[in-house]
């Protein structure tokens, strides 16, 4: 990853990044399908530990709660593993190429839909795991970008809990259709 | 687009297009810059349709109230012009293609930029219009999917304002981390 912000991630080649690892590009191969994967490796482990994590959420937690402690749970793991600095390179990466961009909301998209279907396991209908499972990734996408917009700041599980929180605010304010503040 | 539904989207050629609507490919050409862009005319004008609505939502009306009544109104349009007919077939044809797919979760990133960046011309703080943008979308992508799922049921503008009442519920609920229904 250091190749492409060192020289963008269009002209970085597979044989120069297999040569920084040590690697063959063999070897690199049999790791990841292309070059786009080296961002977005593990991606199907968040996916599978959201949806473990709404299976495993208390009983009587409404959708956007068992939705919550997934996000919660995800945002403790980025915070410690990888950490903003990782973080920051990887979205400046992302956001300077629309392949990847492209390639970063459907990762989104395919949370979601993997939200939803453990919500619907949980015996949530299907229009409310649809909406827990959206707004959930919204409020998480929301949040992970305030986190990476700065190098210091709240730490990610707290941008993540104050979204969740800016929610129910914006989602009274809005219905009393009275004047707030959001957050 | 009849053409997309009756061969598939890959199989259909921008000369038969042109033919079946009566036009030269230079025509063609002149309205839309590619195959994809048959499906995804008139994005743009929805945006700056959102953009209006939010801008020109009364003064009182908190971050998601505003981006709520943008919503509405392009689901009271959606209902009327196009149809539920026309959005199911368009649907069809996206769902059955990645690039068709990636090019629909890119138009609503989109929308969702231009929606927080009307919000915080009605001077809304950077983190809640992002979170109400983003859950804006997310409310209506969710309620535009229950919308074609069917040919009878609910008119899009009442999915959508049940998916904003939902998303109360839903935040309330998650808030005060007790079982409650979610619609």
């Amino acid at each position: 990853m250091e190749l492409y912000g060192e020289r963008g991630f269009e002209q970085t080649t597979v044989a120069e990044i297999a040569e920084r690892a040590g690697l063959t590009e063999r070897t690199f191969f049999r790791h990841f399908a292309d070059k786009r994967e080296v961002l977005f490796g593990g991606s199907d482990a968040v996916r599978d530990a959201l949806v473990e994590a709404v299976a495993g959420a208390p009983e009587p937690a409404s959708p956007l709660a068992a939705v919550g402690a997934g996000l919660m749970a995800f945002a403790e793991v980025l915070e410690t593993e990888r950490g903003r600095t990782f973080a920051r390179r990887r979205q400046r990466i992302i956001s300077s190429n629309d392949e990847l961009r492209e390639r970063e909301l459907i990762k989104l998209a395919t949370w979601a839909t993997a939200l939803a279907d453990a919500l619907r396991r949980r015996g949530v209908d299907e229009a409310a795991a649809r909406l827990a499972a959206e707004v959930g990734v919204a409020v998480f996408k929301a949040a992970f970008e305030r986190w990476v917009a700065t190098t210091r700041g709240p730490k990610l599980p707290e941008l993540v809990q104050e979204s969740l929180d800016g929610l129910n605010a914006l989602a009274t304010a809005g219905s009393a259709r009275t004047p707030a503040a959001a957050r």
